[in-house]
């Protein structure tokens, strides 16, 4: 593998980012890339862009989006006011998983928060992905809470 | 109890709020309204009062702050791209615990939610927490992910 490269999406990247989410059976929520949906992606899109509190980042290799995550900049009263720092839909391409990308996505997403200023990363996995769980204690860190979701 | 009434935080609830944060010896994080403290809680208000995707709230009954949350609205493309809302900071004072607060405050949020268009509510809360955990359950949440967090 050649080093990867990391930079903000670009609306021309979104259909490769949503192919991301397709590959994902458990975390999909019926996402895919149709017709039907496209006007819902590129809105949601365009606002992720327009918020300077939300980042979506592509891992490239070379030309290729391997990989896809998304930083949510949370000021908070928590710890003195320590931005927090969310880190969602963390995606590897299918076939690269298991080489490494997911680990540099990591460094690099805890790199932008530092240079944001942050105090604090949090993410939530579902809790049948136990293989991740334990990349992310590798990583430093610490399984200390339940997650909850309410769908509306 | 009169029927709790809820608004956005105003700066002189600031106090008012950072007291229930430090009542809160497992998620206190060492916060106290000090005076060495009290410039970065202000600063991190006035961050969260000019982010159109964070609003806190204070529950009051008739002039005082029983309770505060936070909801961050945030962009995504996941679920053809529907709205996330995040509850976090989820306090009540202690004197009035078990009363019915926390279920109208969720109430609250969960209305808030809905009037801003999201199709998810989501929240983590510390593993030691197993009475509020029960709390959410009957409210509708699913226990689903695991919460993990890094200090920077």
């Amino acid at each position: 593998m050649s080093a990867l490269t990391f930079r903000e999406a670009a609306p021309q990247d979104l259909e490769a980012i949503i192919r991301l989410h397709e590959e994902d059976e458990l975390g999909s929520h019926g996402d895919a890339w149709t017709p039907e949906n496209r006007p819902a992606y590129e809105a949601a899109f365009a606002a992720i862009a327009q918020s300077s509190e939300n980042s979506l980042f592509v891992a490239l290799d070379r030309d290729e989006v391997v990989g896809t995550f998304q930083l949510t900049f949370i000021p908070n009263l928590t710890s003195r006011g320590a931005l927090r720092v969310k880190v969602e839909s963390v995606k590897v391409k299918g076939a690269r998983r298991s080489g490494g990308i997911g680990s540099q996505m990591m460094i690099f997403a805890e790199e932008e928060a530092r240079r944001r200023g942050a105090g604090m990363l949090e993410l939530t996995s579902n809790k049948t992905r136990t293989e991740a769980h334990r990349f992310y204690e590798r990583l430093g860190y610490t399984r200390s809470h339940e997650g909850f979701k309410k769908k509306l």
